[in-house]
């Protein structure tokens, strides 16, 4: 299958004000996010790379030591192991993380 | 460096209509494109896995033998070698492709 309709695909809740739609290859996985207001993803690390980009509202981002508010437009990348958590801003967000490896805990 | 915005990334100009902006980590490749409506980018195939999403706006685009009109909010998924193409719908389409591994011609 080649396309994909992002908000028809079945969504999992990881987190209270966490929803999220996987579309994964072999080599990457793309992970689409809607977050509430306050949602947060605690501080971890994982050895794929991520890279990611806010489509709509805004998150805080805290990637290693450096903390930034990233809002629609910006783009921001993880590599392999530094650990990195995220607060959303407003309701309504949606962040685009990517993953390679695709994280197979999450196919 | 960890954070980026997007629209302060100097543009390369592939194509008539065509503005890319690049993201590149170790694994993989984010690639902002800009397009106004007709820009094409001509169908080719590499061995770099590729996904993507719309994020704004809509492009017609073939992937193997399969052409669909991808919006804001859908997906794709193109294998290594399998050949595609794009043409933009409509002024001020904006499309995120990621690739793995990066493209090197594009750092």
């Amino acid at each position: 299958m080649s396309y994909y309709d992002v908000k028809s695909i079945e969504a999992k809740k990881p987190a209270a004000g966490v929803e999220m739609r996987v579309v994964s290859g072999e080599r990457m996985m793309m992970v689409f996010f809607a977050m509430k207001t306050g949602a947060e993803v605690p501080e971890h690390a994982h050895p794929h790379e991520q890279m990611g980009t806010v489509i709509k509202g805004s998150v805080e981002l805290t990637i290693g030591q450096e903390t930034q508010k990233v809002s629609q437009g910006g783009a921001y990348l993880i590599p392999s192991g530094v650990t990195h958590r995220a607060k959303c801003l407003e309701n309504g967000t949606e962040v685009l993380d990517i993953f390679s490896p695709p994280r197979e805990e999450y196919r």
